[in-house]
């Protein structure tokens, strides 16, 4: 396969950099739910028309565009494109704490970056560690731990930290609007998928519950395991090698991977969302393409072709080129959070 | 992971040692449908009973055994467990067959071992070539070969060749007894995968229909993949690379990469089975293992603890052991095919 480890966790440990307006929750208030709108979420205008006529079409069976149901794959990238991805990778923060829960157990890290720098919250030399420091964080979280116990640690952690922004749990930060798509389509008997940079072990604490996605429908990177039988127990351990690199052209390779199929659903916010879409729009069953493009500063974040997290630059050119449907979070989100319906 | 790379194909080339009776459909006539009863070709006793039993308990929410629907996670092995894998695992012959197909395109195959002793037809060349040459013809049948191209061979293959014993099609010896367990569980909110030593690739052409179940609930042994983007078209490749053995060990390894949950309920035939079984067994949840004995000489192959293809040795003792559930295909299976009810 020959993947080039195109680190995942890209820079930006600095959250300076991005505005952090306060959350208004009147700019929500015009929301209205309405009786047999599956997007109710969604303002009526060209995306929402793009994505209903799309399901439409390969659910009809007198269409010359109906698809079969098993062929009704959608895939789904996580960080900003399901949940929020600002200031920092929300995996990352979990990284981090993780490191300075049991920096005791480890001394040496002490003087060793990146573990250094995350103890003494050194953003600077945070920053210098790049990319491969930001992986060696990441592994450091989940190295040494059986499943269960890998399990129990993120499910914690998820449980008792909070947004610094909104002041609520992380997976309270996963986009209204997308659930109700995701659910629009299941309804369609389509399969729903994450495939997602992040870490797949990860993400199944949480996800399942949060998007009604079970958890062998996620894909994402990996760290690889070992399998081992003592005392009558079989028990997975993660070990810090790195197993899959699930970002740019490793998602089609992980897509081949895990579901054997490539998808006519796919919908990405960045630059490393861009594979996965060419390989949608490569199928030769109609396709569908949806980009997010974070447009909301004051409900959510504004970021694209200048953002070190989530970057969207080649990827909005080629939609455009292309014609793909691109999500504009302001004009197209009547809420971003579900916890703007209260 | 440091997974050994325990070659799946194991030994026996040469079908002359395992006895090949015709098969009597009398045997069979005492078939009878009864209504209500979810596996009507399995005779009453005590292996149906402990499934009956299993599933029972954990599907009454009164029962302290209960569990969720989302942790009814149920896997199957499927050479010799679903399907038949005598006199050689149905994918060798597969491969064999392509390799000779390909052979005009490799000149140098006349000289190289082990493809000269299938072009030649060399069964004494091909049993020395050993493990690592039944992978090298089990790489050589996909390298190369893009998603799609793959696809089409495969299929073809399945398509137009047949088995010498029954003179049926390779995908018409599947067990109706285990169609009917799939099945049964899947009416009890079960996810069913597939978890095979055998071919990811190969699979997914053919078991969806066969079994029921969607490409990407099966789990397998691959090759690597590229993806490659040339003229507006993403395409998967499959590289004479391993990237996973999904045997022995890589079991549980590859249940934890795909499904991420530990089986409740966990189904195979041979000692490549037994991590399966083992970690199913430790999963903190009820849990069920069963093992599939082949003891038919008469309707399908009887072999256990002697043989290259699908050994039942180890298993077999900690079955006992631990008071598995073991099938005995003769006594236990009103039917061995789906076609033996015709």
């Amino acid at each position: 396969m020959k993947i080039k480890v195109k680190y995942y966790l890209l820079g930006l440990l600095i959250a300076g950099t991005i505005s952090c307006k306060q959350n208004d929750p009147n700019t929500s208030g015009n929301y209205t739910s309405q009786l047999n709108d599956p997007l109710p979420s969604w303002n009526e205008g060209p995306t929402k028309t793009a994505i209903l006529n799309f399901v439409e079409k390969v659910t009809d069976t007198a269409s010359t565009d109906f698809v079969a149901i098993e062929d009704r794959i959608a895939t789904f990238d996580n960080d900003g494109n399901l949940w929020s991805e600002q200031p920092l990778y929300f995996q990352l923060v979990f990284a981090m704490d993780r490191v300075k829960a049991i920096a005791d157990q480890h001394p040496e890290w002490k003087n060793t970056q990146p573990f250094k720098a995350v103890i003494e919250e050194d953003r600077e030399a945070l920053a210098a560690a790049g990319k491969k420091g930001l992986l060696q964080l990441v592994m450091a979280s989940h190295a040494g731990l059986t499943e269960a116990e890998f399990n129990s640690v993120a499910t914690s952690w998820i449980e008792s930290n909070t947004h610094p922004r909104f002041n609520q749990p992380y997976n309270h930060l996963v986009y209204q609007p997308m659930l109700e798509l995701l659910e629009y389509l299941r309804a369609n008997d389509f399969t729903t998928f994450i495939v997602s940079g992040g870490g797949i072990d990860f993400l199944r604490v949480w996800a399942p519950e949060a998007y009604g996605i079970p958890s062998h429908q996620i894909v994402g990177s990996s760290i690889k395991s070992t399998y081992n039988y003592k005392e009558g127990k079989g028990v997975i351990r993660k070990i810090p090698e790195i197993n899959f690199v699930d970002d740019h052209g490793g998602k089609p390779v992980g897509i081949h991977q895990h579901i054997g199929k490539i998808p006519i659903f796919a919908s990405g916010n960045s630059d490393g969302d861009l594979e996965m879409l060419q390989y949608s729009d490569s199928n030769s069953l109609p396709s569908f393409q949806l980009y997010l493009h974070h447009t909301d500063a004051d409900r959510e974040w504004a970021y694209d072709r200048e953002s070190h997290v989530g970057r969207l630059d080649k990827g909005l050119d080629e939609a455009h080129a292309k014609g793909w449907t691109v999500i504009d979070m302001k004009k197209d989100w009547k809420v971003i959070y579900p916890f703007d319906l209260d």
